[in-house]
């Protein structure tokens, strides 16, 4: 038996407003930051469960008291027990008779559950062996849609249809794995052109992606449509016509606004529109995809459940699924997002970046190829360069792609200098 | 010149549990409680004022936590110059570029908005000596218009429009104003039969009820069909063919299994059914509503903002519009929802109970009647019978109708008493 005896929580910010990475229309100056928790177990080698969810900043210590809110869940827990009912163990998280009130499923208490069964999958992960996405390819597909909350999917997926479906994927497995382990999952950037970055810093970064074998690019858009026109023709002769182009409006457009702005972006030959609305807007979403294809239009990273995918897929509102493994209730609720898609044959092009997301979603981009799509068309996984020097097993690029991580766990364990000195407010970074 | 000079911040809870008032079929414990804050200013006299959001007991920490992140917004502030700019102070706090990730506009930061506004509007309206039904009818259109973050809703409603639709209702409004002051605002009772009161009790209750003028009535379904025909068949003996009987099934079920519950339900004549399933599920409740028609779906207590309240009446899948002063950011975010409501014709009746949001709802409502809808056709206002004798000004309850508030503020200001001793964890209610 090996128990959970403590969860700890820091406050851990990286200043990233100074240098405006990361900035867009709607948020001009985030600092990447993580709502991160540990697992301590009584093991006597240490292991030990490590999760976030990664917020902007102002806010990450609302997220901080939330986990220690949800820490009683899974406080005293035995590691092995825990590992065989994930589904029982989010739904006792999710649908707390109190708590519930707080959502349901959304905003600061849905993040904080992410980092707990984060934190819960990394452990449990560990203590196998193995890294995250092998852990879920040697999981049956009874056991895998058993960490799904099914309750309100029913009328668009059955667990019997997800069942079918992944036990359809085991041929070919083995070599879409092989070809995992030897290509890489393919990816494109988003950190060559932040909003706050200077022509020049765009230039310059577009160049050296190229040169190092990215083919898609996204840029943010949003602010002001003649700075967007310029901004994009700018952008398009640096990537040169084969590349892809992708935009993002993150929120800021009503649904009239957004199809206003994308017939005048069209002739840079957007390869989606990102967020051209508020979030939450499925009806809105659908509208501007049909007054504006075939530009596609992709959201999600702001999709605060499982219900709200169903519905996009449903309706057509989403041509691009992004799921979000913080955002989303971890592994379990993502999982769930990704089987929707796959019955509604819409692509899934992960949401990344911040802090750590690009760490933890390969792992459900490798597991959504080798056991659930088994189709790379039009995929590419967000990359943004910065701050993977603060984990432990960052990713591994390769010519814009993800090599298959082969550490135990789920990646994002931070280093312990990083989680000292970007402790809010006391680390060094933050009394400097 | 009035300043804000602090924001204190009660974690008040309610021991409502002990007894199973408030219980439900998702909720079966819930403690009703208040993430409370008092902005105190400088005024020599000690105005200051009150607000709160609404939660369940568990998470209320964590609500309080977040008032705090939300205070520096307030704090300072001259609340003549706050009082003019009302829909400046939500949007500075909903867009927040590093705290809008944790919604956006949904969840622990949301509720918390609401919060803060509340206590601002209550500070507005006391400084202004008038009830904040009151001072809201005082308000010309544009500044009433001007209380509304329009970005996302003008594909429904313009802010013309909605100027257009307020000043036509100028007409007649001195009579509703009086009708209102005579006669009341009709409302039904929900503390009949909550679910986990026996048959005995909800006898008893429905009796009293009967004999105080009651004529409408909810109870709670959900748990199990069979109970729930047994139960159903029980109140409607109790309380004759000729009163209404609402049902809410709060949430448990999914699409399906929501419509074949009420097809057996539907012998005892449901008036509406409220939240049949997620209530996030904009496409579900419309197929549940075409399913079930004519009872009509309810749903909005959990409804996060405004964008989705706009879809829910868009897509014909709210029949019954139950705004709710503590999910919504404050008054701001409720008059943006009844103005849509009144253009897509839906009947407003508001969601109240737990501790408070009958004293604060009844302003809206009446605020709906006099200057947005002119109507009160199968209109009612939900009313909860226990908490309300720790509030200064409690609702003023006769024959099932609410009378119109008078005292200036927006009536939820509890006694000093109930705040010490309900505080949580050291006040007496709770060490003992």
């Amino acid at each position: 038996m090996t128990k959970i005896t403590k969860v700890e929580i820091m406050d851990v910010r990286f200043p990233t407003s100074r240098g405006l990475h990361g900035s867009d229309a709607m948020n001009a100056a985030p600092d990447n930051s993580a709502a991160y928790c540990i697992l301590h177990t009584d093991d006597p080698g240490g292991l030990c469960g490590h999760g976030f969810t990664l917020t902007c900043g102002r806010g990450n210590e609302i997220c901080a008291a939330a986990i220690g809110s949800l820490s009683p869940f899974v406080v005293g827990l035995d590691v092995d027990e825990m590992a065989a009912d994930m589904g029982g163990l989010l739904r006792r998280m999710s649908d707390d008779g109190q708590l519930r009130w707080l959502g349901p499923q959304k905003g600061v208490i849905h993040l904080s559950i992410a980092a707990v069964l984060n934190a819960a999958w990394d452990l449990i992960a560990k203590k196998a062996g193995k890294p995250l996405w092998r852990l879920l390819l040697d999981m049956p597909p009874k056991e895998i849609t058993a960490l799904i909350d099914w309750r309100h999917l029913r009328d668009a997926l059955t667990e019997d249809e997800a069942q079918d479906m992944l036990q359809q994927r085991m041929n070919g497995r083995e070599q879409r794995i092989a070809e995992m382990e030897r290509d890489g999952y393919p990816a494109y950037i988003t950190s060559v052109a932040w909003l706050g970055y200077s022509d020049e810093q765009v230039r310059r970064l577009a160049e050296e992606a190229l040169a190092d074998g990215w083919t898609k690019f996204k840029m943010k858009v949003g602010l002001d449509i003649n700075e967007d026109r310029r901004r994009a023709a700018f952008l398009r002769s640096a990537i040169g016509d084969e590349s892809k182009l992708m935009m993002d409006a993150n929120q800021v457009w009503g649904v009239g606004e957004a199809i206003d702005a994308m017939r005048q972006l069209a002739e840079y030959d957007p390869w989606w529109i990102e967020e051209p609305t508020h979030p939450d807007d499925i009806l809105g979403h659908r509208k501007i995809a049909e007054a504006i294809a075939p530009i596609r239009v992709a959201t999600g990273e702001h999709c605060a459940n499982a219900v709200m995918f169903k519905q996009f897929l449903q309706n057509g509102a989403m041509e691009v699924c992004q799921i979000d493994s913080c955002r989303l209730a971890s592994v379990n609720e993502n999982i769930a997002v990704l089987l929707l898609a796959e019955k509604f044959g819409v692509t899934v092009c992960p949401h990344s970046g911040g802090v750590g997301l690009c760490e933890y979603v390969q792992h459900l981009a490798m597991f959504d190829y080798i056991a659930v799509s088994a189709d790379l068309t039009d995929r590419a996984l967000e990359y943004v360069s910065h701050l993977h020097e603060h984990f432990i097993d960052p990713v591994k690029m390769r010519r814009g792609r993800y090599l298959t991580p082969d550490a135990p766990g789920y990646s994002a364990e931070m280093k312990v200098e990083s989680l000292r000195d970007y402790l809010f407010p006391t680390g060094k970074v933050w009394r400097e």
